[in-house]
């Protein structure tokens, strides 16, 4: 496939996927950009957002950089999905901030992949850094009965 | 402190954190038990909360994790937050599932805390399991400013 | 495969992994229990296993935990490796030290696989907690060509 | 402190470091570049460090790396540990391989650091992708009773 038609397939399941995802619009996050093995989302943390030390609550944080991975890892239009993940939370996001979350492949075999999530708020600081990895079943996203 | 005091000291935490946490309230959790460096905590997965596989968003089960986590590791009236936190991610959920995340302390020392908590679904299965590394901050729970 | 076999078939390929395993034989380590989904190995600390801050090296210590991880998760005659791990170090070992790592299984599906393993030293204390992410290739540990 | 003293710093560091580091030095490592926050440590994959599968011990691809992350972190003369790591395997190394580690300093507050660890071969082949968490104890590196 040549790059102008990876590019297609990657904004095509990216654009397929959230239209499906409930819980990332639900929660107010846009996909701003999309390449193959990368994307970015963005999400503002809402005053429903913020835990018990009246901060954003780290599972949240964790969410966005979660979505940003799914969208990242299913570029290649084939239906991919989260085996594990790992967060080292920087430093606190709170209510009003508008999140970044910037997902990168880092290598990719036949069936799984290593994905980092850079994750920053409106004046660029880092609140956490993500890393997960994937697992690839076998059909694809925008073929899918629910696609 | 006996045994009945800690107990107290940690029910009183978990409740004025509860109070405080509006993504927990806003995620229809509850937390059903809690002990010394121990936490129970259940949620319904809701159509909101479906990702674009049609799964319950990994990212929410974390967050109930996390939130399992943060009650458990708060128990000692001593405001704690969480450094890093892993996930594995073992079956899905689903729309209409009810999750419990059982939290409890491997290991404390002065300033850190691991915990580990499972996930299950209403049949008993897990879900997830996640680890999750706590620092402690200077300030108690209860007595803060806004406690 | 009833218990007995299933025990005899994870000894047979405990000890056949091991004999190939020069580097857990060169570091001192020995299989001391195994069982299915489970294994203890201990370790000798010697004085060529001290780091720059003169205590055991957090790698040697993760080596031994990821050997006994190995041959938990090799107990079933089918030719498994490690995809990934964590460890979380919790006290500091010395030369002269005899650390025992314990690998349980946590789950496992038709590829994949957790296991905990804990690490003590000699007065049952706790040295590190390990966790590992197994994945099954095709062939069987006993019968592969260098079994 | 200005570069050229940072530089002069970091090198004095790793120097002391190593010079009692008995495990990194008895594994055949090598120091190879430091700088601030960096380090790039090599190693010999020798016949001794070949596992029961036949292929580098996973444990000692993870002592390179650890090692490699301890000179990055210990870089400031501040003595400085290791509290948990992770690692992903992603190609096995081989006897006679010559692997080099690469650590770079992601973030660090206070007391905490985040360092990258990347593994490679003598193809440029990367071999595993390491994540280590740093904890600064009080003492200095050079100046330290043994320094």
């Amino acid at each position: 496939m040549n790059t102008r038609d990876a590019q297609q397939v990657a904004e095509r399941s990216a654009a397929v996927l959230y239209e499906r995802d409930r819980a990332s619009q639900h929660l107010g996050m846009k996909v701003v950009e999309v390449k193959p093995g990368r994307a970015r989302v963005t999400m503002r943390v809402t005053t429903d957002m913020v835990n018990g030390h009246e901060v954003c609550h780290g599972g949240l944080v964790f969410t966005l950089a979660d979505s940003a991975f799914a969208f990242s890892c299913n570029t290649y239009d084939r239906s991919t999905v989260a085996a594990a993940a790992s967060i080292d939370f920087l430093a606190p996001a709170h209510a009003g901030d508008e999140l970044t979350a910037t997902a990168s492949e880092q290598w990719r075999s036949r069936r799984a992949g290593l994905y980092e999530v850079v994750v920053t708020n409106q004046k660029g600081e880092r609140i956490a850094l993500f890393r997960g990895r994937s697992h690839q079943l076998d059909g694809p996203v925008v073929g899918s009965p629910t696609g």
